[in-house]
């Protein structure tokens, strides 16, 4: 008898933790993704400052698996799927006979026995045009190496203008939503600016340099507990950063900002980190979603209507504490292994437990000895919270000489206060001038 | 009396050299470059074989002169200039008032006491324009990303395709130009696919991947002591790298790649290291020119015609032993020195000698234990000269941290077989799928 094929759409948190449930155990793994690499997205806002490389948060794939005889991969884009023939279909690549259509006949099909998708989310830029057209989101690694350059690119154009105004509008950063993407980033550049760009740019005066982070609710990190909420936004604003509570971006004309309570800011950067909405994979895939875009799921995390399709992290409606799943790893990474081991026992005709969520807890840092953290019932601030950060981050970074390379970048930042990552990368084919 | 003003076009070898050599001198400095590195160019072929990050060999030209206050730096483009006026030209950036327009009119105007070209050389395709369009050249870091992108994305390919030839054709690399370059790259991507992908992709076949190095002349590093450049030809050939000499490519259409003796290659990857021309820098300010492109000097580096301005490294045709001097990074170093000195000379209103090359050597790398040196009279071959070459290429890398990191990727590769940087990392706004 041939073993069963599970397939896996998305290596990211909960895709990449049910393949590892599932290496050198007796079935079949393909594990499908857009990139050759799974990324370590808590981190990507220190990438955006100039603190880590690329390669200390993105680990291939393939490594992962080596030793895992069971598990292959596959860089592929999902077109379509025929449930009924247990079927899904990716794009095919340049140079493939049948290339360039975008019709799921024409691409590989790829059978299954079982269906894991995890494909993810995207940049939820609420409808807004000019804000989708022209600020800077932080959801990928393209996106954190273009955040990267734009910003060292405005110290370079601040200190080639003569003109006042248009120096400032190159010093205000205006970052959106203070989740804890929006208030690491906005701290990161703190730092990178008050302690690193000010040896490098003796020519300005760091003094004018704005960060205005905006948020629509009235706490920063409102998915928080309010008391930590509070306190990061106490430490935020002794770092000088305006922050802007119950506030959103109505619209952005050149550089002009306006938020709803009618203030105007003027700046060359908006950073958007307002939130993210599933991938459109349900769509494309023809499933049953809920109102948030999210694949519906039962109690077993089965799509709704199928018995061999599962669906898990961000783009999966998981019912929690009468809502949905919050989009978070931890979620993701529990969900991943939980339908790993679901498979499994179904492999052996053994009956499968609803999916129960162990809430472990949440944190956020803002710099130097600063970070809240929830865990159980205890929580942290300050450098013990910080502290906590750096090991609990430490240890789910992939791989050891990922942690040793990423404990040597931190430490050289802390103490010797500088950043050799702060590189203007252009890709090729773009312009060379800013 | 205020202090001369030198400025200085590109922080490459030579213009930085320059600068560094006038730091904390009584002159003010201002070193004008496109990028905001400094790029240490020999280890460029490291960077596109997955074996060191871009921040690796890429140093931040603001970090080299924090500590000294006479010298200032600024990311620009040279327009043009007025020789009479004693002014530069650069472009205006984006948002700045008056851009837009490429009129050196309409840019800003830099005055200056000296001026030193140092613009450095770009790729030379020979005027072969299907191999322009369509060959991964090797000379700056966008280069560099986008060859590890592309070879990592052939493997990617070869192991989706199901059709013999188009997979063999994803496992041909053709690389033009047996200089230290082409010969470094080959030898670079043998341990890369031998020693690393090997064990990502157990899937593909290995024996079935083809190294093709061309070589017009009849022995590869021709610009080395013909003895070494056959022992290095023999060290190539041990590692299954094909070496056809006395060979040029004629055509590209498709993946067919012609060879000037009639053979044909199907590759989807042609990488042209077949050599560089000077910038068009010359052109440019309506410089005199020698037959090659590069900007005429008298022995004391001087324009022809000009009293104040100089010419440094590949954009100077500096005459040595009866033609010009080599376009490498040695020479270079010591003209921009050597302009340094003579324009304190000029200030202390000294008599400045003629400009004298010291030939300290020439040597080249083909892979763990192998490496080709000539150094004053002493030539070394084999571990000799693969040491010899880890110490000198340690040695010139800038910064005590970088040089320590790099120490650190080599040590792993050696002695892991492993190159964690293997990602294919795609700038925003490309194509997602191969």
């Amino acid at each position: 008898m041939s073993r069963s094929r599970v397939v896996i759409v998305g290596a990211g948190f909960g895709g990449l933790a049910c393949a590892r449930a599932l290496a050198g155990k007796p079935v079949d793994v393909l594990l499908l993704d857009r990139h050759n690499y799974h990324l370590f997205t808590p981190l990507l806002y220190q990438v955006a400052s100039s603190l880590l490389n690329p390669s200390d948060i993105a680990y291939p794939i393939r490594a992962v698996f080596r030793r895992a005889a069971n598990v292959r991969v596959r860089v592929a884009e999902v077109l379509g799927a025929d449930f009924e023939e247990r079927v899904v279909v990716t794009r095919k690549g340049k140079g493939e006979p049948g290339d360039g259509g975008n019709a799921a006949a024409a691409g590989h099909r790829i059978p299954y026995d079982y269906l894991v998708l995890a494909s993810g989310s995207t940049n939820n830029f609420f409808g807004i045009r000019p804000v989708e057209e022209h600020a800077l989101p932080l959801k990928d690694l393209p996106d954190a190496m273009a955040l990267r350059n734009h910003v060292l690119t405005c110290f370079e154009a601040a200190s080639r203008v003569s003109d006042e105004v248009a120096r400032q509008s190159w010093l205000t950063f205006v970052l959106v939503g203070a989740g804890p993407t929006g208030v690491e980033l906005a701290g990161a550049f703190s730092e990178l600016i008050r302690l690193v760009l000010v040896k490098d740019f003796p020519e300005l005066d760091m003094g004018k340099v704005r960060i205005v982070l905006v948020e629509g609710r009235d706490e920063v990190l409102p998915a928080f507990p309010r008391p930590l909420g509070a306190d990061a936004r106490l430490r935020l604003q002794r770092r000088n950063i305006e922050v802007r509570l119950s506030a959103r971006v109505t619209d952005l004309s050149g550089d002009t900002i306006t938020l709803s309570d009618g203030e105007r800011i003027t700046a060359k950067t908006l950073v958007w980190a307002a939130g993210v909405k599933p991938g459109d994979l349900a769509q494309t895939l023809a499933l049953p979603a809920t109102r948030s875009g999210r694949v519906q799921v039962d109690a077993c995390l089965r799509v709704t209507g199928q018995e061999r399709v599962f669906a898990i992290g961000d783009i999966a409606a998981v019912p929690y504490q009468g809502g949905e799943m919050p989009m978070l790893s931890a979620p993701a990474i529990q969900e991943g292994r939980y339908v790993a081991r679901s498979i499994l026992s179904l492999e052996r005709a053994k009956p499968v437990e609803p999916f129960r969520y162990r809430d472990k807890g949440i944190m956020a840092t803002i710099g130097r000895h600063a970070a809240v953290a929830q865990l159980g019932r205890l929580r942290f601030t300050g450098f013990v919270g910080w502290a906590m950060w750096l090991l609990v981050h430490l240890y789910f970074i992939i791989g050891f000489r990922n942690r040793i390379v990423v404990l040597v970048e931190w430490a050289w930042d802390y103490f010797r206060y500088d950043r050799p990552i702060r590189l203007i990368e252009r890709a090729r084919g773009l312009s060379s001038i800013v």
